[in-house]
């Protein structure tokens, strides 16, 4: 990984960073004219070698024809996290990361380390489409296209509550003291790792007992080693620190749009693929839809499948992957 | 309340009850020939006041035509709960009450104090359509009519999970101690409630804002008055205790079908109105219409709503409740 360390950046939030530092992993060559970059910025919880699978040849994202950057989001505990950084807090403290941060950011990473002006695509999924539509709105003369994955522009109040509910989990903890945490939350983060998993994959899904298929020997077994354990290697702190950001997600609320959502939207100029999983639980069709038909050269696409928000992160799952594959082949064509 | 007091008792988990209490209600008056009685059993967290309201003079069950009988579910505070009864404990003690314990005792109530052997119908939503099935099922030849709004007959993969996660919250709790609770769980009921009105309610329910004609100020408002103060009424001992009777839902286990589902199912003679709502998340409209497929006399009909899990238990709601009025005429109209 490699770390691009900005000096006396000031979040969003309002406090500064003496050294905000950004983590980084780049696959393929640049080209001369730099007109082959995507940037892919990471999901939840997730850091660049989780999503780094999709790249390969004749993958989803071709190395061989693109030059691709995964920048670490704030808080993820690669980039600067409450883990890494004495300054870093949560919302307790006054103190979150936003999108508009995340952006910035990236925005001066490619800039000056690598005098890239212009995106061809920004692919994201999840936390990652909403760092898409940021960039997209936020800098709408410089992103040629997107894809945005199960993922919206703005948190909805129902997304809320289950973000309030996850992040209630782990502050519910024994070792919580109202501003951190004095051992590992081993309750909380029990009672985190159910609610994820009871929201991020479709009643269909776990009607078919999918997860058979790859090892599990019992629902759960898959409940434990499929999730808690994922969630246990991050620090508590870094996962409460990315719903703040979540929970704050707003394309719109920043000094650009000052809270005007509809023109924010309406100022994304990039070829958007909107593609939301038909079985997504917390980012619906039909919120997707919603936005898609407030983003000017949106087309709506959606992934049917039964692996519910998962659909979008499909490592597991050809098919579904398949599908994604054509369709962002489509969307990256020469025309 | 009326109390009906069954000696020594035994549930299902193998322990005996010396004496098995079973709050109950009636509203209306029995005839000559017992055959206008309506069973209509709690839902979870809910106590039989709660559940009143549909009771009503050209309401959904009018008692000017029907003997209506609401039984406490074991567990919710009313019948013998583990905050009344100090044989009673949760699945840390090896104890729990199953619908098969709830139905029986309901059947010796019916039976005993009223000499009623045949039901005119069973009306349940939710825990509430757990137990009609459960009673459809055991007592095949004694009922004319179900429904079941709302529930399914044998809980799934997915429900457990969101239900292992509110279980889970409340066992998080710093004030639980590995068998019970040393004080109130204020932390672990907060995140408790979160959960439950994320699943609740749908996404479109809180995009339409709609609790807001209900003169709550805002979401955070709505959750806590709306969600989390009903919640605290509970003793938390026996909001796990309904989540072990739900986790256990299953009209196939017991020493009548030993497990055989299909044929659980199969055997239930009445006439049994199948009825979700189309944006319940939890008891989803594909799980309820699978089993509708599997019960002979079986109507599948879908509440078309945005009320998630609560379109079934429509007291703020006029256009469902009337919904719902309409097809239980038809289901309980002379042939």
């Amino acid at each position: 990984m490699n770390l691009f360390v900005i000096q006396n950046f000031e979040l969003q939030c309002g406090i500064v960073l003496p050294e905000a530092k950004l983590g980084y992993q780049t696959h393929g060559e640049l080209n001369s004219d730099r007109s082959n970059v995507i940037l892919y910025p990471t999901s939840y919880g997730a850091q660049h070698p989780d999503i780094e699978w999709l790249i390969a040849k004749e993958g989803i994202l071709d190395p061989s024809q693109w030059f691709i950057i995964i920048p670490n989001m704030f808080g993820n505990g690669l980039s600067s996290s409450p883990s890494n950084c004495a300054e870093c807090g949560l919302a307790e403290q006054g103190f979150w990361f936003s999108h508009w941060d995340n952006v910035r950011a990236q925005e001066q990473l490619l800039r000056k380390v690598f005098g890239i002006e212009r995106l061809a695509l920004i692919y994201g999924w999840s936390m990652g489409a909403q760092q898409a539509y940021h960039w997209g709105s936020l800098y709408p003369d410089r992103v040629e296209r997107i894809a945005a994955l199960c993922g919206t522009a703005q948190t909805t109040d129902h997304n809320r509550i289950f973000l309030e509910s996850l992040r209630s989990a782990l502050t519910s903890d024994p070792t919580w003291n109202g501003s951190g945490f004095d051992g590992f939350p081993d309750r909380g983060l029990h009672t985190f790792a159910l609610i994820y998993a009871s929201w991020a994959a479709s009643p269909a899904f776990y009607q078919a007992g999918l997860y058979y298929q790859f090892g599990y020997s019992s629902l759960a077994d898959y409940l434990e080693r499929g999730w808690e354990a994922n969630y246990r290697k991050r620090d508590p702190r870094n996962l409460i620190a990315m719903i703040d950001t979540w929970l704050r997600c707003d394309v719109s609320d920043n000094p650009i749009y000052k809270g005007d959502y509809a023109l924010a939207l309406a100022s994304i100029q990039a070829e958007t693929l909107v593609m939301p999983s038909a079985s997504d639980l917390y980012f619906t069709p039909a919120d997707c839809q919603r936005e898609a038909n407030m983003i000017p050269k949106a087309k709506y696409q959606v992934i049917a499948s039964i692996w519910g928000h998962r659909a979008g992160n499909p490592y597991q799952n050809p098919e579904d992957a398949n599908f994604i594959r054509q369709a962002i082949a489509l969307l990256i064509a020469p025309v």
